[in-house]
């Protein structure tokens, strides 16, 4: 079979290889399609060569067809359609030990830290599946992971209907964690300074501000009767976005931080103290938000269909990881695995 | 009557003027003792000279005897002993309506935006009372305020039995909201750098630690087999406690930022990722916080007593002052106001 080998930056080589049989409790799947995601560039531009062993398959935001059953796994059988909530947690660490393995202190998070989806055949462990409903196509399941993080992000920031949304970051988390919240039946504004995904989200029924070109802050206020933001989802991981988003929450406000920093960044505390605010980070998703994410898919509510910019063969994964990475009119880019 | 005028950076005038009769809806209480708080020091030092009219009697943390009820006031009387809840709502503001009046958008704080306890007879709302057990001394009483924004901490942290709670900053409020947790069945360990403070907090039954001699965070993660604190206080508003304040909590832990911060400071929002954790900002206090403190000081579980540093008339309000700011062996220093 073929796979894709990150050998270090910049370097993915498609090589045969051969396909082991899944051990017990595992699945083999033929991997339908696996989405770039934003962690699989930083490991392509080499930030992650530390964690990282090389040659290594990544990828984690992938559909499938179960093709061979290991011993020991009940509950599925070959010609399943899945996708891959790609957690091994540890069991026995403290994180584990208070019901959050999905940040578990010694983690694997597969597609990083062991074998990806970026190949024809993929063993992973069989509690990682969640089926998918046959009316569902294996193409619009590959997005189940990214927006299982948007529903993961919704959920803990508790969003009740009519609630005033703010998205800061309009990439693919941003727009679904908007697009979640939206569906949610909260009133959602998404802050973005490029042009593509302002036009993008507007077309998908967002509305939208550019914070370079307008005042964000007066907006929030003015559509609030000066009240402010119930809801503040930081996407971007920029500086300026954890200066600003302080100003943006109501009293007793909810500030969700979704991006990845790479080091401290000043925020004002005060503000949190004079208006009590509250900031909750998230990280990943949990079983129940894959099953969400599922739903909400299988329902057609959202036009996920509008956020894949294109789609290569394994063949043509270099271009698509170059694609992925130019910038200007990209939302998310797959790689169709099984053809090759 | 006397009453205690800030005229100015560093001065406060006793003089005689004239007691008004309680208008409407107002009692008149003769002022038993009122402490001085962090913020009358700032107003004191000229910090808020921006925001307090000058001539102005401030002081807030107060216990009193009324001697005068006003129109329109059901429920007390003269000989009621009673504590103030100094803050007066606009009532129609957004926090207002969304049920967060103590934290009101136009709140007059009563003490600093408007007259405050330092003075013999002081006209309040009937609505900012609480009445005292008789049992419970005025002196003791004065604490009240202060073990107000303790109780109203450790309740929105949701600190449980059993739970790991760091304090960082032994001033009269950290020390305050140590001893409500530890009450509340928490696990707590104060972290403080002033040698006075430790071995205050040590003969009021407080583990301790001082980060610059022992090593906090290792501490923690050793007392809590591997997994981090529940909740950590942040109350000394140091750069330093922001920083290494994310480095305490357990994966979904939580922080409570008391302390006034001046400026931004950076955090390491990449730990908020990481563990999920969360952040609450915290201010003053709602009513059932201080019924909860009346029923705390009453029940003698906690040594306020040991608080109280010294005592001063009126009269001497400068030396009272004088002493709260000296720094050293100090904690809370009362001011005896119906004396003069």
């Amino acid at each position: 079979m073929k796979a894709a080998f990150y050998d270090g930056p910049k370097t993915l080589r498609v090589a045969e290889t051969t396909a082991d049989d899944p051990g017990p409790g595992q699945v083999q799947l033929q991997v339908a399609y696996c989405g770039i995601c934003g962690t699989d560039m930083h490991i392509f531009h080499g930030h992650m060569d530390h964690r990282v062993k090389m040659p290594q398959v990544i990828g984690h935001e992938a559909s499938g067809v179960i093709v061979k059953v290991g011993e020991g796994v009940d509950g599925f059988q070959s010609g399943d359609h899945v996708t891959v909530m790609p957690l091994d947690p540890d069991g026995d660490t403290p994180a584990c030990r208070l019901g959050y393995s999905h940040i578990c202190e010694k983690l694997n998070f597969i597609g990083i830290d062991s074998s990806g989806a970026f190949q024809q055949f993929w063993n992973v462990p069989a509690f990682t599946l969640h089926k998918l409903p046959g009316d569902l196509s294996l193409k619009l399941a590959a997005l189940i992971e990214p927006l299982a993080v948007a529903c993961h992000d919704v959920r803990l920031a508790e969003v009740q209907p009519g609630e005033f949304v703010v998205v800061i970051g309009g990439g693919p988390i941003g727009m679904l964690v908007a697009l979640v919240a939206q569906a949610a039946g909260a009133r959602v504004v998404l802050s973005e300074l490029d042009p593509f995904r302002l036009k993008l989200a507007e077309e998908l029924g967002l509305k939208t501000v550019n914070p370079a070109a307008g005042d964000l802050v007066k907006y929030v206020f003015e559509q609030t009767e000066g009240a402010g933001a119930d809801v503040v989802f930081e996407v971007s991981g920029a500086a300026a976005a954890a200066e600003m988003m302080t100003e943006l929450p109501r009293v007793r406000g909810r500030m969700v931080v979704v991006a990845i920093y790479n080091k401290p960044v000043p925020v004002n505390l005060f503000k949190f103290f004079w208006r009590e605010l509250r900031l909750i980070g998230c990280r990943v998703y949990e079983s129940q938000d894959f099953d969400r994410a599922i739903e909400v898919a299988q329902s057609g509510s959202l036009p996920l269909d509008r956020l894949i910019s294109g789609t290569y063969s394994l063949d043509n994964i270099a271009e698509a990881f170059a694609r992925a990475d130019g910038g200007g009119d990209v939302m998310k880019v797959l790689v169709e695995c099984a053809g090759g």
